[in-house]
């Protein structure tokens, strides 16, 4: 069987590729060069304040790791086995040249069997950073290469740009005979998905004489097939009564285990291959409504499908835009996805959109997803930017995309492939003629054809955007906006608040510059202001607008919170409504990979929650009671008159309840009206009542719309909204009123 | 070197693949079975009145062709050479299967060396039409397969479907080594477009001794390239000074030829291969302005470019749909083609949609496009059908796409791949997920990328129709429709007529049914009434009410072409004033696969111009004065606004000019107003003054705008309108006025 040998690195630096390094430190391997580097010369946190301007000269180096071998004397075959490197690297050994590529995405091995003996090296050379050009110093460098585009700069992310061997690499001992990989296909019966038939095929080295015995078990370990056979037959089997992959909300994320072993002539076991299989279909389709949008001479095409359908199930898609969990993905642990996925699922998410800019996630990442039915729609590494169809950008392109396919494709998570973020639009300039878009619709047909394929999002329907409360031009509100909008899937959406606590800021801002907060400080380097806007992501000025001048950073703390609260409460619901010719709605989004001082995001790095985080589960339950309000804030004496809905993408009926309807105004509480509800057909939206009501005299500044159920009171709501006393308003003028 | 022989062909029927027919006849090869039991039976040709649905039993037979082949005692190899069989067969030598296959559009060739001698056969079944379903009775048939959908019936293509072998075929003797096939490859400069890179694939059967002689010679037989190289070497070149490949109106078609000889190790030449090259670049590009259409949040993305980009010029495409020329593709000769392309480039066209409902044309069409500069958009076989993905389907469909890809791609005419027509349309229910669409993509991407390739048309922004003169709803002229539409392309677009003459009408209609025009007569069998709405394609209603109730079948005949006419002018002239946003316009259609009684062709079958063709042509002049005109019916007293333009799409520099502008009221000309015009960039339009003119008292019913110039007449261009003199108006109402 097999055994691994962790390597002992070192790095360097030095100007040129065989130039050798002057020094070289210990490395942490998988890491980044600049974490090294960072350690042994004593620079201080990249995340605190200014810090990262000291790592950026390390962009134009060339990196020299150096990787010991220890191993005990063993008998069969040794490999070095690398996950990736990360970006443009040579391997060689004892001098000898054994491998060079590019791109991070590739695992590889090579073998070393009856050349390697105990205390030996690997020497890897990792080239500069890839950059198409000097100027601007910002994504377009990344624009001829698949290094995701977030690290060259973002207005959440640094500029720092990792490069280094980023993914579990070792040594490895093997039987003479082993499994290289073990690809498990299956197609599901799509009548009354009951059966599924499966097929596996294995590559490795084996002899004629090997056998295979392929064994698949159901989450309780029971076998549910068992087949032995030569290596040179191809076996295909049926499994019956299956149980189906379901996405969280949906049912139960079922999980099969394939288990693959290799026994040589004697009859010993000398290697297995152990894959998760879920079973489930996926396709995205229309809905029915919209082929007949299109209606007068001359006459053009229907907008393109994009309601996901899970199983014969449409599924509404919820969730949010997941972007690096971290600035260096090679010192991403499992755990680090395991607590921010725990966090997904409890937010009653079921698909979560990989952003292009960002880098493709560890296996454990898929893993976890796999496991707790979160859907997963994944780009390639695409952003922002003209991906000019060269030969040379093609062919990495090419190798890359295969690489993510192949790694991918077993997960049952995977629902979507997608070219890339923003890729048509105009500051993109790409369009569907586009050879990399062509290449990477070509790869994924010929390697995952039963996965659908986007060539970017938005495609066309599809709606990205907005990213604030209110717009400064017009002065409309979330409120308004999404209101009006009529797009098929809303994929970016988002408000900017601050970090999720004093802790949290005190990690990155020197106690000096915690307040007022001030441009020019770590504040404007960690994204708070003049992130994209003058005012974004913090955009202070609206903030106090409503909730009055911020006395300390607390106040600004607990106001910023609750407006991005109020603000993705109102537009995660507002999606929700427009089902089906909506069909998902993902925020700007949900993690992040350093500490922002303020974000669009509902956790702060790494996974701590925002007030938003806890609106949008709550908008996110598969069924409630929902409000549909007309602005932010209110005043005595104003007709208000929000509408309530039903929100239900549960399977299930909702069987009937009645609704009584509450304003409070500080600690008065008003009746406003009861509503009462019948059943409704499950995965069904019911559009009730809207109240008119004159809000009424109250004291202090904020109110709320109180949705409270008789007999189910997890189907509850409560509207955080402003409330202005008349006096307020003599001040300030009528403009509160006319948002 | 080869020699071909023909063989003698029969043919029988039979209700089962393995059972001889009862009787044989004569066969005609290239031909369609049909044709050959019509001939011997002594049926009613099938393009008079009603007599095709004598055919209709043949398509559910088996076909048995047996071929005696006849040929000389030689030396070599001895080869069955066949250009294609519709649609699904078998073929058998004394008793063997030698070749099982499905679509029409994949040539073969089948080596019979050692085993042939002077008096075998070669036997043929081919199986019944295929039918996905037994009802409807229609195109959705054809929904699984490769077959031309328009076969199943059409609104202008009566239901026969032919089977058969439909392009050359012959018994070929070679040497015992030859070459099978040599594609070349290039890459033209595109900073300023002066040379090419070139190379070329040869593939053949012959010994590693063997050398290969490559030579290019362009237009005058001068050689430009002269290379000697053994068969396992790859040879690229670069040719200097290189003459372009131009559309129709835009340069010359330049055309080299390459030559690829091959001899043997005695040194003799044993055969060769010869090409046709045309060196041009081609993309499809956005037209500027549009990238920033897409203003607000929430924000999707751009529509798809559309623009035609050939050599870095950005040429509008202009011409027309060209459906089938025969309904049987097996009897279409080279000179039908060169007959029909004649009148193509006449008509001052350089691009011409091969419609997906059609069959992919013979070589010796594309030859012909090459040679004049017509540009080809080539649809495959797919048409508002839903064709699922299932795995037979797609087999024969990555089968028939890759044979049409390498037949075609060598022609510099083919500018554009597409998946096929209407495919995204609420009757076809396909969509960019479709596995089909998905293939097609893959396949060009991979044996010809540097074409662009679209999904189907219309794509979004692209249009179809609208295909009527007057919309009976709402009583929107043409005049109308366009002028208020903003697409990005009009691929199809139309107005019906009647056919261009009597003598063309009496060779389907029996004299006695020839006036009045009936329904239920051969005027329903061929399209006048009823095709698609009830009074298309002739709509005599519409006619008439312009220009009065028809005396005779002479009235119908002039008054619906000069409908048709000043229709097609409208809509062409509008389409190339909506310059640059919009880049293309293409009518439908220009032929028809038989004589029909109306259609919106603009010649009859097989190549007899309507009035409407003249209109055409002058349109798509490259340079002409065209004016944008409200309605058709004018009448005295009414204030009539022509816009005045100059329309230019040629690769000229338009110098200056002043144009008269008069309205003849039959003999009457009275002068409107002078337009004078200084210098106009190339390929650059000028909208020029609007007149303001009260229409005055005049005799008779027709009135013409006449543009006249005083530099060039042959910019001069005249409109036809009705003239309703002020009586008419009180005996009919004012309906008349408010069109």
């Amino acid at each position: 069987m097999r055994e691994r040998y962790l390597l002992d690195w070192t790095v360097g630096f030095s100007d040129d590729e065989t130039q050798k390094p002057a020094e070289v430190v210990k490395s942490e391997v998988p890491g980044a060069v600049q974490l090294d580097i960072a350690k042994e010369k004593g620079y201080g946190p990249y995340y605190f304040n200014d810090n990262y301007k000291d790592y950026l000269w390390m962009e134009d180096k060339y990196w020299h790791y150096s990787g010991e071998i220890n191993f005990p004397a063993i008998a069969g075959r040794i490999f070095f086995v690398c996950g990736g490197i990360d970006y443009k690297f040579k391997v060689y050994f004892k001098g000898e040249l054994l491998y060079d590529y590019e791109g991070m995405f590739t695992p590889f091995e090579l073998e070393l069997t009856d050349k390697v003996k105990d205390g030996d090296s690997i020497d890897i050379v990792i080239f500069p950073v890839p950059k198409s050009c000097e100027y601007p110093v910002d994504r377009c460098q990344a624009n001829q290469s698949c290094k995701p585009a977030v690290a060259y700069g973002w207005d959440f992310h640094p500029r720092l740009i990792p490069l280094g061997i980023w993914d579990e690499t070792y040594i490895e001992s093997r039987s003479d005979e082993f499994i290289s990989q073990a690809a498990v296909f299956y197609k599901v019966d799509e009548v009354d998905y009951s059966f599924a038939d499966i097929e596996v095929v294995v590559d490795g080295e084996f002899n004629d004489s090997a056998k295979l015995k392929w064994l698949i078990k159901d989450a309780c370990g029971q076998i549910v097939l068992e087949q032995e056979y030569a290596v040179s037959e191809v076996v295909k089997s049926r499994i019956n009564d299956i149980k189906l992959w379901w996405p969280n909300g949906q049912g139960n994320p079922y999980l099969y285990t394939s288990i693959i072993e290799l026994y040589n002539a004697k009859g010993e076991k000398v290697d297995e291959n152990i894959n998760r299989v879920g079973f489930r279909t996926v396709a995205i389709v229309m809905d029915e409504p919209t082929w007949e949008e299109v209606i007068d001479f001359p006459k053009s095409r229907t907008t393109p499908p994009i309601t996901l359908k899970i199983n014969g199930r449409k599924i509404f898609g919820k969730g949010s835009n997941f972007v690096c969990p971290d600035v260096y993905p090679g010192i991403i642990t499992p755990e680090r996805y395991v607590e921010q996925l725990d966090l997904v699922k409890d937010a009653n998410m079921n698909l979560l959109r990989m952003w292009g800019g960002a880098v493709v996630n560890k296996k454990s990442f898929f893993d976890g997803c796999d496991e707790r039915g979160i859907m997963v729609w994944q780009e390639f590494p695409l952003a922002c930017n003209r991906y000019e169809g060269t030969e040379s950008y093609l062919k990495v392109l090419d190798n890359e995309s295969k690489a993510i396919i192949k790694k991918l494709r077993q997960h049952p998570c995977i629902v979507i492939w997608c070219g890339g973020n923003e890729l048509f639009n105009s500051w993109s300039r790409m369009t569907d003629q586009d050879l990399a878009i062509r290449l990477l619709n070509k790869n994924c047909y010929e390697l995952d054809r039963d996965k659908p394929f986007l060539p970017t999002s938005p495609i066309m329907g599809m709606a990205h955007g907005h990213y604030i409360f209110r717009e400064p031009n017009n002065g409309r509100e979330v409120y308004q906006i999404f209101s009006t909008s009529n797009s098929t899937a809303y994929t970016e959406f988002g408000v900017g608040s601050i970090a999720a606590n004093i802790d949290v800021l005190k990690k990155i801002i020197p106690e000096e510059d915690l307040f007022p907060i001030n441009s020019g400080t770590s504040w404007e380097y960690h994204h708070a202001v003049a992130a994209w806007e003058p005012n974004s992501h913090l955009t202070l000025d609206v903030v106090e607008d409503y909730f009055g001048k911020s006395k300390s950073i607390d106040d600004v703390i607990e106001n910023s919170q609750k407006m991005q609260a109020a603000g993705l409460k109102c537009l995660f619901e507002e999606a929700r409504r427009q089902k089906p010719h909506a069909s998902m709605a993902l925020n700007w989004c949900f993690n992040e990979p350093w500490i922002t001082a303020a974000n669009m995001s509902i956790v702060s790095y790494p996974a701590i929650p925002k007030k938003g985080y806890y609106a949008v589960k709550e908008s996110l339950r598969p069924m409630l009671y929902s409000a549909q309000i007309e602005k932010f804030r209110w005043q005595e004496g104003e007709l208000f008159s929000p509408s309530f809905w039903l929100l239900n993408d549960a399977p299930e009926y909702f069987l009937g309840d009645n609704v009584k309807i509450y304003l409070r105004i500080d600690d008065a509480e008003h009746y406003i009206m009861q509503w009462d509800i019948g059943t409704v057909e499950a995965n069904t939206n019911l559009q009730g009542p809207t109240a008119h009501y004159i809000i009424p005299k109250g004291e202090g500044s904020e109110m709320k719309l109180i949705l409270r159920s008789e007999k189910n009171s997890g189907l509850d709501s409560e509207y955080f909204l402003i409330y202005s006393p008349l006096d307020i308003k003599e001040d300030e003028g009528t403009r509160l009123l006319n948002h």
